[in-house]
């Protein structure tokens, strides 16, 4: 079936949001990433930065988030939910409406498991060694009092426990996608490239 | 680093042999599959036969497989490693050898991990759905007493323990490769095509 969406999901630092930019320009799609975080705060009442922070980490802080994100009724419980499942719930329901309209690029938050049975997706895994991811977060975001490593390391395993959490899948396994690439090694051109003839060319 | 050598790890049933086959041929390169299987045997003096079952996958009777395949010693046990580990060792030993000429596609065999070390290597991963890997095996090699849905499984799971005992790693996590393909969804072509240009494009 030709391909209508692509998901992107990446590791922190491996440059997987500049490939799914690049790829929606070259394709001419529609690019969704903080426009999912907008329409995820209009559905929920929750506000961005919450969402951002929660929508593909696990909470290491979930009493205080509940206690100041919540907005429209109890803290951390909505309409019999906590907030965490709301906010699953919500995401799925955006990320499906996102997905009818097709022809677009679709980065994080699980979107690959939340469209898994439809068979115009094509799901990439953008992934780079830990030297490299280290080297570029600090090039893009510049240093700070842990270590790139560290900070890696704490990303990789909330994205993790996120993952396990809402999908019960082992987040980084390739078989979980269609094709998986080490940006360090391949490039960023040679991703998008390599992506993009994969859209025209699968029947 | 140019890349010398490809290592192709596979699922079962995925074609990554058939992909490892194509590539070589190709780029001109020397094709290692069962070739390795007969220099682990020379080096080792186990049987052929007891490589091949013994050497990708956690064997299920270790103790029938030690007393019928030992041949140069005492049963089960060869300089005073089990044979399991001394069957590694020399693997170990062999594939490095064959690295080491360069210009080679190697299929299985944790050679990915054995060398992991070498900036020459790329490392590719070929995985199918299970519904592809089940319409390739009875294609190819015909029905037999188990489903093929079950002998995929099987096979999973022996890989996958043989892998996490030899190596530590988690079978399949897309972070061990530098690209991991679906063969299933992109065809066997096209993983052949852009193992082969990336080959001709990293310096």
């Amino acid at each position: 079936m030709k391909t209508n969406i692509v998901t992107i999901s990446r590791e922190f630092g491996s440059g997987g949001r500049t490939v799914g930019k690049e790829l929606a320009d070259k394709l001419g799609w529609e690019y969704y990433d903080k426009e999912i975080i907008k329409q995820v705060s209009i559905a929920s009442g929750l506000n961005e930065e919450f969402i951002e922070k929660n929508g593909e980490y696990a909470p290491t802080n979930s009493l205080l988030s509940y206690i100041f994100s919540a907005r429209n009724g109890t803290p951390g419980v909505m309409n019999g939910l906590s907030i965490d499942d709301f906010l699953w719930a919500v995401q799925v329901k955006v990320i499906n409406e996102i997905a009818e309209k097709g022809n677009c690029v679709i980065v994080g938050r699980c979107a690959d498991y939340i469209l898994r049975d439809r068979e115009d997706c094509l799901n990439v895994f953008i992934h780079a060694s830990m030297a490299a991811r280290a080297d570029r977060i600090v090039r893009l975001y510049g240093e700070s009092d842990q270590t790139p490593e560290k900070r890696l390391e704490d990303k990789d395993k909330k994205r993790k426990v996120y993952c396990k959490r809402h999908t019960d899948r082992d987040w980084g396994m390739a078989q979980n996608y269609n094709l998986s690439l080490d940006s360090g090694k391949i490039g960023i051109e040679s991703c998008v490239e390599y992506i993009a003839k994969l859209v025209d060319e699968i029947e």
